[in-house]
């Protein structure tokens, strides 16, 4: 009787061990093309529990590794010389990934391309229950322009994007606050128009009566120009000259904008965030709004000769630092700041965080 | 004696054959890196022959190949597992290309990516002596908008880039005539911005003073649903619809535009010049000014009903057939049209013939 309880223990734990680990390795076969897809490109996929699959054609190749921040999948080839590797589960949104054939670093044929991680590399969406806040849906759309204007400071032509919102070109003597927003480090301007989706967030917010409409330019924070790990040697001063001397004049003359203090914003994500701070508290004649995205705190002490501030607003991702960011806006708020936090629920450092940061920010400019 | 002279001979002769060999296989060490490789990489590299040399590291790849154009060099390993490949000499200007390692054709990391051949890829440019037509320089600049605009015929919202001349931003009162432009079997709206460059050709032919400032509208003409081969059941109908009911309304509501015939053109390159065909006779009220670049051409008969019409341009390259050409604009000319060729010294079916084709066309128009 004994011996009969204990195998059924047994049998009971030895299922239960089974079940943990089938849900471990488990793979849901409900995948679906990811939908920044390369056109007519059925992979890679992406299933409900965040896997991405992927697959090529490399008939001689010893092996092909799938890579998605640095954690390499094992492809497996079949018969026909066809690859096929499927990673563990993503967090939702955007992540970079490429591929390893024999050792050389590529890019995915199949995947649209974007820029980060200093190149131009494959990008992978997991899908989000939130992402209808960049879906491009049937509202009155804004312009991204993509303009070239003359740095003195860098003596170069240099490229920002801006978005103007609807509207905007046929109200032509209506005059608008503008956000400049940043990337982060080894992204470019084309970061936050393509990943980041800035120009459908702003469509469908200010579709829906949330936020004002207003401009918001993407331009180059300069931020490729050094080595990881040497952040602390980063110089502000040449992207502050472009921003201040050449970048903010050019977009007043050139767009219709209520050009002062009291409707401008400044935001970045990581990197842009720390060049943010940096740019605000050595100019806080310039920017009224402030928003760091993953992208560090300000403290109460910063702000002492800072009159003119109306916002901040810190944000991060609830893998990355939550507690930090949730102390430091409330050290603003008791120093009597119109501080706000935003945590972005489940992911960590990456594109999906700021586009939840972003959604959330516009709402409260310029009101 | 005799057998000094025929050695002598001899030698003389293989000297000239080893001359001649050494002149068609030689390889001018003056590579330079590519202007439009991704930031920071040296390869791939282009020399004054028009040769490509790439390099990639895959230690572990038994063959990997340098392909242009379908045609494809063997590269060769070193010891630390980096290999390099050099091309025949190519002809100036864009033309894309891909790696192939063990079988897989991947682009190639170095390089910026193109859409074209249906799909975003690599691309390589070899310099001419007229590309400043297209260079980036210290000129007032304008601005390149990308639009979504409402699509009733294909119940979807679509993309188009727009492009607005030096001080459309700020002449408020100022309307403006337009050309749509169209891109080539597989490729889309991002091709004639992207690697046609049409709006710094436009921005430079602004400032001399050459052309009158106009916009410049290009929108995907839908030629990547049917099969390479099958151009012959290509049916005009679906991307008329769009351009007539859909696109040219609200460039014309959008946008400060002179919205009549007789300052509105039409253009494109090759399949896009068919689709120009197609769609200005169905259509015969629409359009004062026609080109066809690479794209076909026009015969008198067309144009029985078409009183309104000013320009005619036929252009292709020298190594296309320009022959016909210059007998198509004679015919047109023979008959009482303003029509006007124009054939791309020692080019082909490719890009640099299409930024010289608009670069002649644009001088043209609207005046």
């Amino acid at each position: 009787m004994n011996y009969k309880i204990n195998l059924l223990l047994t049998t009971f734990l030895m299922a239960d061990f089974f079940c943990l680990a089938q849900s471990n390795d488990m793979v849901i076969e409900d995948f679906e093309p990811s939908y920044i897809n390369q056109p007519g490109h059925e992979y890679p996929m992406v299933n409900s529990q965040g896997r991405v699959r992927t697959k090529i054609f490399a008939p001689d190749a010893k092996y092909v590794k799938l890579d998605i921040g640095g954690v390499k999948y094992d492809m497996v080839k079949d018969e026909e010389g066809m690859w096929t590797g499927v990673s563990d589960p993503q967090d939702i949104g955007f992540h970079y990934y490429q591929l390893n054939i024999d050792g050389a670093s590529v890019p995915d044929p199949g995947a649209m391309l974007f820029f980060g991680a200093c190149r131009w590399g494959s990008g992978i969406e997991i899908p989000s229950n939130d992402q209808v806040i960049f879906a491009v849906k049937n509202v009155p759309h804004g312009h991204v322009h993509e303009i070239r204007f003359p740095s003195k400071s860098s003596q170069k032509t240099l490229r920002a994007f801006v978005y103007t919102p609807p509207g905007y070109e046929k109200e032509i003597s209506k005059r608008y606050p503008v956000l400049y927003l940043q990337h982060g480090y080894c992204e470019n301007e084309t970061s936050w128009p393509n990943q980041g989706h800035a120009n459908f967030i702003m469509d469908n917010l200010i579709a829906e009566g949330k936020a004002k409409p207003f401009i918001v330019v993407m331009a180059y924070g300069m931020t490729n120009e050094i080595e990881f790990g040497r952040l602390r040697d980063f110089d502000i001063l040449p992207f502050q000259s472009v921003l201040v001397n050449d970048l903010i004049p050019y977009i007043d003359s050139n767009f219709r904008t209520l050009a002062n203090q009291e409707n401008r914003a400044m935001a970045g994500l990581s990197m842009g965030g720390f060049e943010t701070r940096l740019i605000s508290l050595n100019r806080t004649d310039l920017f009224s709004y402030l928003g760091l995205f993953s992208g560090g705190v300000y403290r109460p002490g910063d702000f002492k000769e800072y009159e003119t501030l109306k916002l901040v607003f810190i944000s991060c991702g609830s893998k990355e630092n939550p507690e930090w960011v949730k102390k430091a806006v409330n050290e603003l708020k008791n120093a009597g700041y119109h501080a706000v936090s935003y945590i972005s629920d489940g992911t960590a450092h990456e594109f999906h965080t700021w586009r939840r940061s972003l959604y959330q920010f516009a709402q409260l400019l310029f009101k």
